[in-house]
C-alpha cells in the first residue's frame, strides 16, 4: 500500500543490509511516520510486547524474522545452540498470547531449523521460511481481497449501486498484516473495483487503532470513511445505516468462534439483532484447529491499565500523554474477546467464504481433520 | 453528596444573592473544580448546549431556574411577556432535543407563570416551582436509591455476601440529577448499607462522562471501582464479571423503550446474551408518556463530530484537547441510542420498581393513562 505516493509493506530487510529489519513504528500514526531498525530477537519482541506493531499476520512475521536475527547474531562462547534457539522461540511466543500467528510462524521456522545441524544453514533456512510466511501473508491478503469482493459487489447489486457502508473494529489493515490487510483487502478491492462504499471506522478504545491507523490507512487510499465511537454502531445498525460488519481475528476455533479485539462481540450482537452479515476476514494462519470452545479455551491478553486511564493525541505539533480519568481510579485493559461462531455469518479466507462451523471449516481445511 | 469532604448539590442560588444560578462546571472534572455563575437565560442555555451541566435531571432543573432568570431581569421596554417568556422557554427547549426532563420542567414553569399577571408574580412563581422541581429531584432520587437498594441486597444475598459486581454506562449519577443520581442512587445506598459491592465504570466515549465523573463520585464516596472501556463489558458479562448493568435514562416511551447514553443499547444486548438483569433507574420526569415507540419517535442528538475526534486529558497540571484521528478523516457524533422494552429487565422508579411493558408502567404511573 500507498504513503503519501511511496510503496511500503509493514515489515522488511534493510536494503543493501539485510542483517536489518525494518517495521513502521506504528505508536506514532497518524501523527508522526517512523521506521524502526531491529538486530536481534530481544528487540522484535520488545516491539511485538510493546505494539511499535501489530495485528495478527504482522507479529506472526516478525516473530519469524525475530528468529532469523537470533541465529543471525548467536551469543560468543554458545554451548548449546537448541538451547538458545528454544528460549529465543519462547521469547517471542511469551510477547502476546491470543493470536494465533505467532505460534504459527514460529513453529514453521522451528521446523526447518531443525533439518540443518549447521549455524549457517539455520539461518539461511529461517530467512526463506520468513519471507515464505510474509510472501504468503501478501498473497493470502489478496486472495482474501477477491473473495471478500464478491460479497460486496452482490450488496451493491441488490442497493442498486447505492453506498454500500461497511462497519469495521479495531484495524484489521494492511498495518496489522504486511500489505492489503485482512478486513479491508475486501473493502480496497471493491474501492479499486469502482463500488460506491463507505466505511464506519470504530475508533477501537484504548489504543485507538481504528481511529489512529484505520482511518489513516483509508485517508491514504482514498476510501470514505467516518470515524466513530465504539459505542456507535448498534444505534447505526438499528436505522438501517450498516449494510455490513467486517473483521479480522486473532485466533479462531475449528467450530468458528472468533477472538478479535475487544468490543468484537458487542457488534456481533448488534449486528445479529438487526439482521445485519457479520464477516471475518483471516487468513489459515490465525485458525487454531487445536482448539473447540473460544470462550473457554483462548487466553485473553490483559494489558496495562494506563492504557485505558490515558489517551494519546497530537496537540500543537507534538504527540501528548494525556490522563482521563480520575487519579485513584483504577481501570481493568482486556484486549480481546470472544464472538461465538452462532453469531457470525462467514469466514473469508484465502481458500474461500465458509460457515463458522466446525464442518464447514473443516470442508475448506480438510488437512486440519 | 460530599466532594473532598464539603457537601454540595449540583445547582444552586447563590447564598445571600439568589439573582445568580450557581452550579458545577462539569467540562473540568475529575482534574479541576470550577463553580459556575449564570445571571441570564442565555447563558443557562449556553450552559446546557455546550454541556458545562449535563444530565435528564439536571437540564431540567436547571431550565427550570434558567425560566426564573428571564423573568428576574425581562429587558428593557419589552412590550409582549408572554411573547418573551414563550421565547425563553424556546431558547431553552432547543439547546438539547432527546432529555424528557428539558420540556417536562419548563412545562411545569410555564404552567404556574400563566396563572399570574404580573411580572412580580411571574417570577416568585417560577422560582417557587422551579425550587420544587430541584427538590422533587433529589427526594426522587433518594427514593429510586431506597428502591434499587432492595435488587442490589437480593443479588448479595444470593452470593452470600460475596461482592455485586455492577456495570454502569455514563454518568447517571449525582453530578446528573441535583443529588445521589438515579443509576447510582442504589450504588450508594447498597454500599452505605454495608453491601460488598464494585462497580465496572464504562469510560462513555466521546465524552468520558463515565472515567471522568462516575469514577469521579465513586473515588469521592469511597466505592471500589474500575474503569473499562466501552468495549469490555460484553466480555466481562461472558465470563461471568457483572451481576447487574444499572443505568439511567433520558427518555423512556410508555412502552418502556429507553433512550440513553449511545452504547447503551449495546450493552443490553449483552446483557440478554448472558442472562444479566438490566435496570434502568429513572424518575417520572424521564418518562415521555406520549410515545411509543422509541427508535422511531424519539429524537437522538447528533453532536460536533470534534467530541469524537478530539479528548480532553490532564497533562502536566494542564487540561489539554489533543486530536486522536487523522487530519481529514470525518466523524460522526450520535448521543444517544434507544435500547427496546424487550431487553430491559426493569425500571427502578420513585414510585418503586416496575416491567418495561406500558402495561407495568401505566399501573405505576395511572395518571398517564
Amino acid at each position: 500500500m500507498k504513503i503519501n505516493g511511496t510503496h511500503y509493506r509493514t515489515i522488511w530487510l534493510k536494503e543493501g543490509n539485510p542483517d536489518v529489519l525494518q517495521a513502521i513504528d506504528q505508536r506514532y500514526l497518524p501523527h508522526e511516520f517512523h521506521i524502526e531498525d531491529m538486530r536481534t530477537v530481544e528487540e522484535v519482541a520488545r516491539a511485538i510486547r510493546e505494539m511499535h506493531l501489530r495485528g495478527a499476520p504482522l507479529i506472526g512475521s516478525a516473530a519469524a524474522y525475530g528468529l532469523y536475527l537470533a541465529l543471525l547474531s548467536p551469543p560468543e562462547g554458545l554451548s548449546n545452540i537448541w538451547e538458545y534457539i528454544s528460549s529465543s522461540a519462547q521469547l517471542l511466543l511469551d510477547t502476546r498470547p491470543t493470536a494465533a500467528n505467532l505460534a504459527h510462524a514460529v513453529g514453521r521456522v522451528l521446523a526447518v531449523v531443525e533439518k540443518e545441524d549447521k549455524l549457517a544453514g539455520m539461518t539461511d533456512a529461517a530467512l526463506r521460511e520468513a519471507n515464505k510466511i510474509a510472501e504468503e501473508s501478501v498473497q493470502h491478503c489478496r486472495l482474501i481481497g477477491q473473495h471478500g469482493l464478491e460479497l460486496i459487489r452482490d450488496i451493491s447489486k441488490k442497493k442498486k449501486g447505492k453506498t454500500v457502508h461497511i462497519l469495521t473494529h479495531c484495524n484489521a489493515g494492511w498495518l496489522a498484516c504486511i500489505d492489503y490487510g485482512t478486513a479491508t483487502a475486501p473493502i480496497y478491492a471493491a474501492h479499486d473495483a469502482g463500488i460506491s462504499l463507505h466505511v464506519w471506522v470504530d475508533e477501537t478504545r484504548p489504543r485507538n487503532q481504528g481511529s489512529n491507523l484505520t482511518a489513516f490507512e483509508l485517508l491514504q487510499h482514498g476510501v470514505p470513511h467516518t470515524v466513530i465511537t465504539d459505542n456507535t454502531g448498534g444505534h447505526l445498525m438499528q436505522h438501517g445505516k450498516v449494510d455490513m460488519v467486517l473483521v479480522g481475528s486473532d485466533r479462531t476455533t475449528r467450530r468458528g468462534d472468533v477472538a478479535n479485539k475487544v468490543g468484537t462481540y458487542l457488534k456481533a450482537l448488534a449486528a445479529k439483532d438487526n439482521e445485519v452479515p457479520f464477516f471475518v476476514a483471516l487468513p489459515s494462519s490465525s485458525f487454531d484447529f487445536s482448539l473447540r470452545d473460544g470462550l473457554r479455551e483462548i487466553p485473553i491478553e490483559e494489558r496495562n491499565p494506563d492504557e485505558v486511564s490515558y489517551v494519546f493525541g497530537w496537540f500543537n505539533g507534538k504527540i501528548y500523554k494525556v490522563r482521563i480519568s480520575p487519579q485513584g481510579s483504577p481501570a481493568a485493559n482486556y484486549a480481546f474477546d470472544v464472538t461465538p461462531a452462532r453469531l457470525v455469518t462467514g469466514l473469508i479466507t484465502e481458500r474461500g467464504i465458509c460457515r463458522a462451523s466446525e464442518r464447514s471449516i473443516l470442508k475448506m481445511f480438510p488437512e486440519a481433520k
